[in-house]
């Protein structure tokens, strides 16, 4: 099959564009085109997932397919946006049938619950690599940005935390059980918070998205912010299964583990106290933000904060 | 050296805004934030170079900066658009400081001249594949597209062709000829025509920049426009350091190598007769689009046209 066969075959589909959705011309020319309503900017984010790196080798092609769009359309629910549509730029050994076909049914089922059309993309022969870039739409100066946090601000995120990390543990078990299940789902299928994004936009200070552990992503709000915070472990969000699995580990896997795919929120009070319960209730807080720099943990100093805290590329390597 | 330090100090410098540029926010936070006049469309192309696959192993990283930014702003220029701004996802084995700073100062070059400011990336630890997006504005409805070129229009190209396939005999020269020198400029240091392309846009029916040879990118039209062509292959522009390096086989290489990104532009007559004299002097006119299907070189058919004469990544492999 060629290149242009593969792109027919498995892409092509994915084009089909959602309802109201501002992509004017998707795949099939130099550039796509997108047409936003009066009033609102685009926000953008590109993200590459190396195999080896960032999923495991011979991982499976359906996971990838939701992981990868999951992973690139988290930073649209951190920013706030209404999802529109995304590119994707494809590096792959081989034309593998089986591989495309069920990476492409993972990749679908991702665009169509999260309601992005594929606009373009570019495949290219290596080794396997997936950049995507996600678009979204904000209405005028209402993205949620890393550098709104002011003290006296509460901290506050979704879901649960540490599930994804602890799975790592399960990648190979062939019977996983119910609780190693419960967590393996929450790597291989993120769920971007995209809904409660575009909700919390009104009230959030400022937001991220916990990719690489609530430490470090956190800090990036703090170091953007230029102030400190103030968690209690108490209060962080852990699943039973995440309990069950770890026991007393929960909390440090909560606090430094990554690819959960939860939003870190800060509200200022009385914006928080007028939010809709629908909202408050997917929320968790879990601390205060503080004039004072650094990031304490039941009134301990936990390390260095920001950049360091987390997954860097190039240091673990060196 | 650490990711983040990497990205303050190679890639930061590039994110300054151009004048007038509709990037709000730039790199730092989850998402890069684009602003658009009333009226404008974005458009928008994603590429990925591959060491090895696009470029050569070892090759200089000042010349990959300039060209991962070239090969895609190319494509803005065949939409006839305005550049904005661009993504970076850069892949590489290791933090090399040397390299990276040839590599970001080839980018620097190459962001400057073109008018794109840097609006976000993402860096990774893997095999050396670079991916960039480019976004572009073009007024509501304007964009050259591939599909409108219609029975009678003129085809016309930009500069001359050929020069960069002719250079990849010369690569590994260390004292490369005069000539030789000038068809390697045209392969390291590609100048994607993009005033030309926004010159051209209220005149030209169709367009596309031709990155995989003539033959190959005008077949892209022809099925898209669902027209015929025919050329006269006397009239191909041919550098006289091409004819001279190459001899008889310097139209082959015009009509079928790639990696010289000049622009196929496709006129109705009446609208070439209109276009400014200062536009005309750029192209050189090779033939006219005909309804009957098929792609004629001076009476001749000239083999499979579209997606199967150029270059085709899994094709080749199998």
């Amino acid at each position: 099959m060629g290149e242009f066969d593969l792109i027919r075959r498995y892409f092509l589909p994915l084009a089909s564009r959602q309802q109201g959705s501002s992509l004017v011309m998707g795949p099939g020319d130099d550039c796509a085109i997108q047409r936003l309503p009066a009033g609102q900017d685009l926000v953008f984010s590109i993200d590459t997932l190396v195999e080896g790196v960032h999923f495991p080798h011979r991982y499976h092609p359906d996971y990838l397919g939701w992981r990868s769009l999951a992973v690139a359309a988290s930073d649209l629910a951190a920013m706030g946006a209404q999802p529109e549509c995304f590119t994707l730029a494809l590096t792959l050994p081989k034309a593998d049938e089986d591989w495309l076909e069920g990476f492409a049914r993972g990749l679908a089922e991702a665009a169509q619950a999260f309601g992005l059309a594929l606009a373009g993309g570019d495949t290219t022969a290596g080794p396997l690599t997936l950049t995507l870039q996600v678009h979204g739409t904000v209405s005028r100066g209402n993205a949620i940005c890393r550098n709104g946090a002011r003290p006296g601000d509460l901290v506050a995120v979704s879901g649960t935390l540490g599930d994804a990390g602890a799975a790592l543990a399960y990648l190979s078990e062939t019977e996983p059980s119910a609780d190693a299940a419960a967590v393996l789902e929450r790597y291989h299928r993120p769920q971007p918070r995209l809904q409660l994004g575009v909700a919390a936009a009104p009230f959030a200070s400022a937001g991220i998205d916990i990719s690489d552990g609530l430490l470090a992503d956190l800090g990036h709000i703090l170091e953007a912010s230029e102030v400190g915070a103030r968690l209690e472990s108490g209060s962080l969000p852990l699943s039973p299964a995440l309990v069950r699995l770890t026991g007393e580990r929960a909390p440090e896997l909560a606090l430094r583990a990554g690819d959960d795919y939860e939003l870190c929120l800060t509200f200022p009070p009385e914006r928080w106290e007028s939010a809709p319960e629908a909202l408050r209730r997917q929320l968790t807080v879990i601390g205060t933000i503080e004039a004072a720099p650094g990031l304490y943990l039941d009134g301990t100093d936990c390390g260095p904060s920001g950049p360091d805290a987390g997954f860097d590329h190039f240091r673990r390597r060196q």
